[in-house]
């Protein structure tokens, strides 16, 4: 007995990742009750951003405008060169503040699993931007100096990180990757036995 | 480093509820992957319902009509009175499909926490109902012979129960609430106490 424009819209809520039907329908509820304050604004939002945001054609990020802000930011080291698996990681790395080069997005990890092999990923266009054979949107020719691997520790993120850091042996660019260790405000008592051998054979000088 | 478009999508998407920040972030970038087969549709499923949904001025429920179509159903028995804390729990009920009367949505319980007193619920409208003196847009007069009370068995939700059939006592009407017990499906052991006891008090013959 529920409306049918309502149940539409409970069924697309749904298929967002992160909301199943039950969270879909406290959230059309909380829409209904927040029609002018949240939930004309919220369609609004989605068309503009629809319209208006698309992938850089050089990286891969979201953006506005092609190249994107960080590929079109002379500030922006040119010699630095991040491969992150999709733009959420961007933002993350973003967020930190602690990067100031370039990014490259992949769009995802090999993956024996979901059948996800090397052409899947954007690899062609991170071989082209090492060697300096991409389009020169973002006016960087061939100065990578160092590409750095910024994938998930996981197995899929492993598996990637070997395969491109292979891949990338005779460009002659320095490839390396994100340190393993303890997170910062971590417990030791927590902590997997992976982690903590990582961080044991990686240990530095106090 | 967030597109201006995407930072506001994401802003209104984290004021649903269930969702975060994070998991506002991971919807949209899934929404811009999908922008044709979801995100559109998506804007023009809210703009529709906000134009096209309203509170039934009856029972409160959420229609395209009003009456709504369980209060305009001449099917529904309007001798069975249900009265729901919100919409949510009268989508629950009819999808049971185990009760064939009408509704009342209070829209919330009594707290004494959050400082809801009985005149921030809809309890003028259900006494009115009930002794007949509402407007008589469902065409049900002073039928009620049963106000069925579907409450929480938290404890805003039993002192509400408590305080309606309180307010209901002299008009006449029976009044009733949903049983205690073990949930169908459930295991003994993970039940708490409250439950097995009402459980056990309330014991029929096998």
């Amino acid at each position: 007995m529920i409306a049918g424009d309502l149940e539409r819209l409970i069924q697309l809520l749904a298929r967002l990742p992160g909301l199943g039907p039950r969270s879909a329908r406290r959230a059309v509820l909380h829409l209904m009750k927040k029609r002018e304050a949240l939930m004309l604004p919220l369609a609004e939002a989605m068309v503009r951003a629809a319209d208006s945001v698309a992938v850089c054609a050089t990286c891969g990020n979201l953006d506005t405008r092609d190249p994107c802000g960080i590929c079109a930011d002379p500030q922006r080291d040119p010699k630095l060169l991040c491969v992150v698996e999709d733009v959420a990681d961007l933002w993350a790395l973003e967020r930190s503040g602690a990067f100031k080069g370039r990014y490259q997005v992949l769009g995802g990890t090999l993956s024996a699993i979901d059948g996800r092999g090397p052409e899947q990923l954007n690899l062609g266009g991170l071989v082209a931007r090492v060697t300096g054979k991409a389009g020169d949107a973002a006016g960087e020719g061939a100065q990578v100096e160092e590409v750095i691997l910024a994938l998930s520790a996981t197995v899929d993120g492993q598996t990637t990180t070997h395969y491109i850091s292979e891949r990338l042996a005779d460009t002659g660019v320095k490839v390396s990757r994100l340190a393993h260790g303890v997170p910062v405000g971590g417990e030791l008592d927590y902590l997997d036995d992976g982690t903590l051998t990582a961080a044991l054979k990686a240990r530095r000088p106090a």
